[in-house]
């Protein structure tokens, strides 16, 4: 039987070594973490969420997190892979992103209805090294699934991220633009509205829609 | 003078107790973890991503860092707080949803032109124990600085939540529908373009725009 990922949330001080010593008591339990984001860290307080895959018994986690003088209280929640799941990343230009967004959007709404569950994440940015700079960023964002670029002029520096992301394991869908990127990403899409569905279509367990299977790459 | 936040990325052997490590070593430099994420986590592979606010010597952390058993490499990159930075998460129906983004994704990118970094996430969603289960994870997202929810009737479970995400500081603006959420929501806003533009306005430094000195909340 697979342990099932459980979301934890501790209160605590705020303090150099705070997520060491959490960390050490979720090792001692076995505990595999899976995610762990700092929610606050102020000098006076620090809050930190943490998934945990654990072979074992949960109460007992809980009850020895508890008993660190460091901590005040933990609550046991429901995990955000559980939540928001995989995620389509759409940056560049403002008009373009804002189309891709609502293709994306309304074919999420319809997965998401049949069980899927994925959000749709944007960034509006202008600039080759801001650009390449967010590319290579997504490789570092939990749960990102896919990436389109969308804007009229993108390459350079900005192809040369996409090629390493897509080394990564990231499917990179582009618009049909000028520049570079097109001929580095896995799909060119013309129409924006296409292109955020296409992205959802092809990380969705719902959808029947695999780029590998596909016998032409730009539409 | 205050210590730049430094993102570090740490490619490792996967195993129970590698965050415990990693962490041990950032806290005897006197490291501030202000955000960490789990990249991967394989059996044979883990990449772990650090934002550490630093008072001394880089170089003498990293070569720390290095110097573990379980450590394969190390790299720095630049922070995901520089390039993404806060972020507006909008929920609810695919159609509304779409609309919201187009406004807070164009607004958007008139402040990330002058210097602010601002991202526009999305998640469609159905269902009142899920929304209410998601606008309560908001509370656990990194750098999330405003919710819209955007949707035709919202209430029960979902106004809980709203009240308690408030409560906790986060701005949440609602659109004009049916059910108890716009009641509870900061701002009730009718267009979502509109209240898209206006969400981005309220936590943009580089927008003269302050919800506490509206004279209404309904627009």
């Amino acid at each position: 039987m697979t342990p099932e990922t459980i979301g934890i949330v501790v209160n605590s001080v705020g303090r150099t070594g705070v997520l060491h010593q959490l960390t050490g008591v979720i090792a001692r339990h076995e505990g595999d973490i899976t995610s762990v984001d700092i929610l606050g860290n102020w000098p006076e307080a620090a809050r930190t969420y943490f998934e945990v895959l654990l072979p074992g018994d949960l109460e007992g986690l809980v009850a020895d997190l508890r008993s660190l003088p460091i901590v005040r209280s933990v609550e046991v929640v429901k995990s955000l892979q559980t939540i928001y799941g995989k995620r389509i990343i759409i940056m560049g230009g403002g008009a373009q992103v804002g189309q891709v967004a609502i293709g994306a959007v309304s074919e999420a709404d319809r997965h998401n209805i049949r069980g899927e569950h994925i959000s749709v994440d944007t960034i509006p940015l202008v600039g080759e090294q801001k650009l390449a700079d967010a590319v290579r960023g997504v490789a570092r964002l939990p749960r990102a699934k896919a990436l389109v670029l969308a804007g009229s002029l993108m390459g350079g520096e900005i192809e040369t991220a996409v090629r390493e992301v897509r080394a990564q394991g990231l499917l990179v869908i582009s618009l049909n633009m000028a520049g570079s990127v097109p001929e580095a990403a896995d799909l060119v899409v013309t129409d924006p509205v296409q292109a955020g569905v296409m992205a959802v279509m092809a990380v969705a367990d719902t959808a029947k829609f695999t780029v590998e299977r596909l016998k032409r790459r730009v539409f």
